[in-house]
């Protein structure tokens, strides 16, 4: 089974293991073999990793996940503000310079510059003066839109309620088809 | 002089061409030569880009400027919400996997858990439930400041004025020296 790597916040859930569970049950049920964050890497940890603070050892053992995969699959839900969460765009930064497509699913519809404005009270600028980037429908920065669609991959999105911003799994399915429609990218 | 790459979103001030001079006679100080996203490629922009959007050429003109580069320089001051710019932390991770050393610079003192708190209103978790992620200093994600430990690079904080938070460049002069002195890892 291709391997993709599961990126995105769920990892901080209450119940993060579980739905790493789900998520991965999804991916099988179309050929994908899902890694999430949390999982152990199948060799073990490197050596040279003991003694280093575990923060710095989940940050090594995430990047070993993304270099073991063909391609990663990014939850973009935006969190904490109008943008995906931090640790989930380094890993998208990461893949990309790394050759692998990426592919990102979000349960917010509205696109970034219209969040970005929401957020900040703006018009074409924000409260310091920075301006508010505004590419039309993009789903966040243009650097994560860009290295999606260069990498041959592609967003999905869902306009799911409040309440079910970090449940709803529709974009995420829809995501993993046309993850495996493009097996000829993950060769 | 060593090429370094100043990611952060800079690029989003009134002033973004005349700040971005000021970096680079900072830089220049160092024995560095810092390169502004704004900037075009040495070789001009790929043929191969021609007719693609606007946003998806500034992508890749950053991608290349980030590979053409010995390290990267990011400005992690907070910006709408407690985490860095999306587009300065994807080119943190693309830098990473490169393996560029990457290092970080912020006018923003207080660590990442205290300001996630501070945004969120939270204590362990959020309003959704969701983790504040909290090992002690980390000036953001694990996957940011894992990064730049594991590269070999560091990065400089100042308490600046909430009104200086886009223009004090004291931590990035502080920056700039560490770059310069860490010339093993630029050859």
């Amino acid at each position: 089974m291709i391997r993709v790597y599961l990126a995105g916040p769920d990892v901080f859930r209450p119940d993060a293991e579980a739905f790493g569970a789900r998520l991965k049950a999804i991916c099988a049920g179309h050929g994908l073999d899902g890694v999430f964050p949390l999982d152990g890497l199948a060799g073990g940890d490197d050596p040279a990793w003991a003694g280093l603070p575990l923060a710095q050892v989940i940050a090594r053992r995430n990047e070993a996940h993304i270099a073991g995969c063909a391609a990663l699959i990014a939850n973009l839900t935006p969190f904490r503000g109008p943008s995906a969460d931090a640790g989930t765009v380094f890993e998208i930064g990461y893949a990309r310079a790394l050759g692998r497509p990426v592919f990102g699913w979000s349960n917010a519809a509205l696109p970034f510059a219209a969040r970005s404005r929401a957020f900040t009270s703006g018009g074409e600028r924000d409260g310091e003066g920075m301006l508010i980037e505004d590419f039309g429908d993009l789903t966040d920065n243009l650097m994560i839109d860009g290295a999606i669609i260069a990498s041959g991959g592609a967003v999905f999105t869902a306009a799911a309620e409040a309440a079910a911003r970090w449940s709803s799994l529709e974009a995420f399915e829809r995501c993993c088809k046309a993850v495996a429609r493009s097996a000829q990218l993950l060769a």
